[in-house]
């Protein structure tokens, strides 16, 4: 078997950075890579880890991982309003996955995704293991003090949505049920689309803004929590956020809808994971040029509004819905 | 067992990096943090990712593994002369360790590496695994082009070590024999001390550096061929690089030396990895400076010189010692 510098080498390298890929003054080969952050810029970072049988199934295609674990960290990105610029990637990989063939096929199926936003994957490791896991570091820009936090939201402004979400938990049930999803429910699931152009976009208008990837409710939970203390830490007094959905104003796809219906659960693609598409709040004399921000890549949908009553209720035909206690995605 | 959001917030966060700390201006708990590299420095960053019964033994005790995690990624910034200032942790955890004991004891070791060089943690992911695999992203600053490459070795370059090397792979080979090493064998491989400060002190005078973790020969070996590379590149014509080294010069532990008469093989403690301590190349003009940044933490060594023979060559009393042809860690 190949050893770890010929694997790095024959399939990442050609694959990588030069020096003459954006802000990179050195890219893979050394103790570290060089980068330079633009004057005016702060630097914005993330870390997601994927492991085989947890947030992807064993038999996923090497490419639609590859494309996956650049997209989850991508999804970091476009939720703080930044660029992203360069990656790190480490590849924990059992004997059967050290080949050149699978390699390659995972970097194709990252570097499509690559070259979309201009990511250049700058260093990294690789090594054997006995499961699959792929860590990724990505690092963006963002203008000084422009990033958008999850911590901003306030007192009636709107909840927003930036696509259709319960697709891919839609598909992952399926897969479970040995099923086999439609083509465009099983893309949301494998070949997720950061809405990076529309997080930098949103820079203007949001006051909060996170990713949903654990589940709408709880995602909009945390996302409530965090504006919560720091509005009490501000006015140093408890300030508590919540929010009310309307589930009319939720555009779902026709696959979801079936969903629903069958399982006669209407909140099921609210609990669902694995959406990552944007979640944000804005005051309510944005919603001209939010909406203005629609192209065919996003289906944007004002979904609620932040309430001062604590929780997130989830509205239908004038009823308050039924909520499991433990909706989302628990990683233990 | 704790879900993934209890496990962080438990045991993690209290240690994280918060606004106050150097240039962080967002720590943990949003999408990604927000990270402010000063006006005239370069952002530097490498990943290593730690795989259990691969990198250190099963049974190595949480803080060891938190020191050393740590430890092997300021080994790669002290390599480039660069100052580190944040780091992202990634944990894949088994069942076993996904536990507030574990983790705590994980943070302990892993922090009081992190107070002696003030690296704040600003973010990282948590998941659930069938084994442990440890990511860790650092990153830090460098004034701008004043990082070392280890591309930059120049014929009739003195080379040096920062430190004796062999005590973690004698300890490696002990724990494998079931014996146990002595104290300050068993910490060369525990508790590698970074060489950060020399490293940057290195910036006026070394040529081209990199840190000691497969293997001196073999890194040397890298050394030499990105130098090569580089200089054939910048004079458009085929330069060979070589070393000449003197064993007489190292200066190994008594333990080491035992080990080599034991096992009647001097150039074990060259092939043997997880040394990280520093190799680096320079003028020979610069002896007398580098020799001044001695102190009780390095035990600074000058090993050989840069020759244009291709090839690592290692002498002994005037004869050229034969050096096995796979010497050094492989990671398949």
């Amino acid at each position: 078997m190949a050893n770890e510098f010929e694997l790095i080498y024959q399939s990442i390298a050609p694959l990588a950075a030069t020096a003459q890929a954006d802000g990179v003054a050195l890219g893979i080969g050394d103790d570290a890579a060089l980068l330079q952050v633009p004057e005016g810029y702060q630097l914005v970072t993330s870390m997601d880890t994927l492991v085989a049988g947890r947030h992807f199934f064993v038999g996923t295609s090497a490419a639609d991982i590859g494309w996956k674990a650049l997209a989850v960290n991508l999804s970091d990105m476009a939720a703080m309003g930044a660029e992203p610029k360069w990656a790190l990637l480490s590849l924990s990989l059992p004997a059967d996955y050290a080949q050149t063939r699978w390699i390659g096929e995972f970097m194709q199926g990252w570097q499509a995704l690559a070259d979309q936003y201009a990511v250049s994957l700058v260093g990294g490791d690789t090594t054997a293991s006995e499961q699959l896991v792929i860590s990724v570091t990505l690092m963006g820009i963002v203008p000084q003090n422009q990033g958008i936090l999850r911590s901003g939201a306030q007192l009636g402004d709107d909840i927003w949505l930036s696509h259709s979400i319960g697709d891919a938990g839609l598909a992952v049930v399926q897969y479970q049920q040995q099923q086999q999803p439609t083509d465009s429910v099983a893309m949301r699931l494998h070949r997720p689309q950061p809405h990076v152009s529309l997080g930098a976009a949103l820079r203007p208008y949001a006051n909060a803004m996170m990713d949903v990837s654990d589940g709408f409710i709880q995602d909009l939970e945390h996302l409530l929590l965090a504006s919560s203390q720091r509005l009490s830490a501000k006015q140093a007094n408890s300030i508590v956020l919540g929010a009310s959905c309307y589930l009319e104003s939720f555009q779902f796809s026709n696959q979801v809808q079936a969903w629903q219906a069958s399982e006669r659960n209407l909140v099921l693609p609210l609990t669902s994971g694995d959406d990552y598409v944007l979640l944000f709040t804005a005051s309510p004399e944005h919603r001209q040029a939010i909406a203005q921000l629609q192209t065919g890549d996003y289906r944007l949908q004002r979904v609620g509004e932040v309430t001062a009553t604590q929780g997130v209720k989830v509205h239908w035909q004038q009823q308050q819905l039924p909520l499991p206690t433990q909706g989302g995605f628990k990683h233990f």
